[in-house]
């Protein structure tokens, strides 16, 4: 069993889809209605099996270590057990080549309650390899035994807290539980020489995902008497429980986004979602409260058109309780609106309070610099002049995950002609964020 | 059975991973090898239930009608199989209240060989009716009953050449034949109270995937004999070859590629793909000779960054046979390297030649017009202003589905910072490419 990494410094939970308050009275809520009130929730633990080579992706790295937005993906798979703050331990199984890179990884995002133990050479091997190091009561051990284990995939970094919930309570009751979908394809079952033998009916039968959870006496146990042609050769641990412990586990209907990632496709799939997901609010940083501005005039075009995003705006950030919003509120996409000025004072105080928040170690967070440029105050190439200088900026911004780019927005007489440019601009903010591409940082874009 | 459109006016095929001369050939010599020399190919539909309402999508439109690369996913399936010669007819099942909008998607992107059917109730009513228009000897109908019918899926846009001709090879020769793949999850039995009664053993079943290929009269007389429980809850047109004809079908291993777009995260996936498929050629036009011009030198670090791309490089496009060549080379991405000067001559003569070569039909094209800032020749206000008129001709061109960007390149004396420009230059041009994203057409971007 190897030591856990230095625990990282603290950092606010991610909140993305999980409200940790509510899902902690939740539990116990749920586990009230089963039980006699007043029985303390059940010590949970998760199991992550992660030795996978990744053969089916058809590349070298195995998936659970391809990049998605320049991240691991088991990191955004880690991400999502830990915010759940029930989950007590979360142990993953990995091999030995890769032992050096978990622990990178574990530091670089600063992810917490991960022990690593080696994987074994199947699966199912390394479930037991995880399952004994929760067990064994080791003197130099922080881990203890659960009262439920969770199992999990590297691979499905969408796994919601409202499903581990549910399998959990389930597991609790039943003594085992687990994840299911509804067939996507017809089941066929070939004979020797190739051909259709028969077909399954499709409405009879389900998809086995992810996770699982279980009474961690009854799988442990379980592993224990299995056979070595289980280990090697077995891929359901819900089949161990029945097997071995006679257990018929409940199943749970689970949401399309327990997809396990599997084929190139798939990483392409997962990081559309996660460039959608967090972009799907967008704060707007404003340097004047002139209701008039055009400022606002932009804020309300980018609601129009963007109807799907929840745009809000503010006043520039210069106090600790404006960082501590900023942390709250997890928005990876800013737009500042500099109407006063064209220098960069009010992006570098936005910036630096970025940095201090640490939102972009998780997430590339968005920066525009819109400027209007209205043919009066300040001359066209003294402005252009000034603007230039955010590629420079840019540049030593993005060596922090935060990718900025100046936008300038023409402001013409014609009322017509403003609402084109400011549709033009929003349309240029709204691709900004989707695409979240740094091979644009620096630029100074035309509307 | 409703009347074909109108004959789109001649296109030249689309090659994109198919060659039809080799698989023509390949067809009569696979048929030759199983049957006595001399014989015929056989004669081979295709029919595509597209009936479906695409509830598991999540959104009101069905999914083979949601946009990909603002094109409709069923047009790429359509151009799939329109562009194997072999294939004869492509029989489309849609549902009356679509079935305008399906005339529409035919016209626009000039797909041929096709006819619509109305669609039934269930996907086995939709294909039945697809069947009854390649039996029945209509005289108004310009169909004729085939010996071998494909029957595929509106959703599975990546069918290739290859496999289609698999399985009707492996139909002439047993009857029946469908792709399958291995199963991705555990499939199980749940009990009536929603607990696990069995699992299956995954490697002795398989996911029955598309496409499928009959021998015509076995299939349609399957469809003539089968009950109404058949039409309305049956799913696998296999087992009714099976049920009704005895025939085993020969199961064909299939490509991953063969996945049935199903939820909102297959829509993101496919897009992907498309895109990369796309950005895998990328077509340099530069205005000079001269081996030693900094043109070269970007055509050497984008070779050098984009090591999976291929990248060619030209003169520019003035002549009939520049158009013949930029048809057949299926390139849907251009460089512009404009040296000699800051107008836009050569940028509209390449316009106008994808223009009419109608290779922006079926895709975005990308046309960036690169331009090197050297401080010495025009003034860098006279050559900005030329520039700037980029943003007019770009909206003008949008229209056609081309992309127009520009992108200025600094070209400083120093060897290493010109090193360094050249690498950003290759970066942008890069995330344009793959980006493909219409909200940043007729920016001035600089390396």
């Amino acid at each position: 069993m190897e030591p856990r990494p230095a625990a990282p410094r603290p950092r606010l939970c991610d909140s993305l889809g999980a409200d940790q308050t509510l899902s902690a009275s939740t539990l116990n809520a749920a586990r009230a209605e089963a039980r006699p009130a007043g029985r303390r929730a059940p010590a949970v633990a998760a199991v992550l099996p992660a030795g996978g080579s990744g053969e089916r992706m058809g590349v070298p790295t195995p998936k659970q270590f391809c990049p998605v937005l320049e991240r691991p993906l088991i990191s955004y798979t880690l991400q999502a057990l830990e915010r759940v703050c029930w989950i007590k331990d979360i142990v993953v199984a990995v091999t030995g080549e890769n032992m050096e890179a978990m622990k990178g990884i574990i530091q670089k995002y600063q992810h917490q309650r991960i022990s690593l133990v080696e994987a074994g050479v199947t699966r199912h091997r390394s479930i037991f390899n995880g399952l004994k190091a929760l067990a064994e009561d080791q003197p130099d051990s922080k881990l203890s035994k659960p009262e439920v284990v969770i199992i999990h995939d590297a691979v499905r970094p969408f796994v919601e807290e409202d499903v581990l919930l549910k399998v959990v309570t389930a597991a609790k009751e039943y003594g085992a539980a687990g994840a299911i979908r509804p067939l996507v394809s017809t089941v066929i079952s070939p004979s020797a020489d190739g051909c259709l033998d028969h077909s399954l009916e499709r409405a009879r039968h389900r998809a086995s995902e992810m996770p699982q959870a279980f009474l961690f006496d009854v799988i442990y146990e379980a592993y224990q008497q299995c056979s070595d042609y289980d280990l090697e050769f077995g891929t359901e641990c819900l089949q161990l429980a029945l097997k071995y412990g006679h257990i018929k586990a409940k199943l749970v209907e689970g949401s399309p986004d327990l997809w396990k990632v599997t084929y190139k496709r798939d990483l392409y799939a997962a990081e559309s979602i996660i460039k959608e997901r967090i972009s799907q609010h967008i704060c707007l940083i404003m340097d004047t409260k002139d209701e008039n501005h055009v400022g606002h005039r932009l804020e309300e075009v980018l609601k129009d058109e963007l109807n799907h995003v929840k745009v809000t705006s503010r006043l520039p950030c210069h106090t600790g309780r404006d960082l501590d919003q900023i942390v709250s509120e997890q928005c990876y996409s800013y737009v500042c609106v500099n109407v006063m000025t064209s220098d960069f004072e009010e992006i570098r105080k936005l910036v630096n309070m970025l940095e201090e928040s640490n939102l972009s170690i998780l997430y590339p967070v968005v920066v525009i610099s819109v400027y209007f440029l209205d043919y009066k105050s300040v001359p066209f190439d003294q402005k252009m002049e000034n603007l230039m200088q955010i590629r420079e900026y840019a540049k030593e911004v993005k060596k922090r995950n935060i990718l900025l780019c100046g936008l300038l927005i023409y402001y013409p007489q014609d009322e017509q002609k403003l609402q084109e440019s400011l549709r033009q601009g929003a349309t240029i903010i709204a691709t900004l964020i989707k695409e979240r591409n740094s091979g644009l940082v620096g630029q100074l874009l035309v509307a």
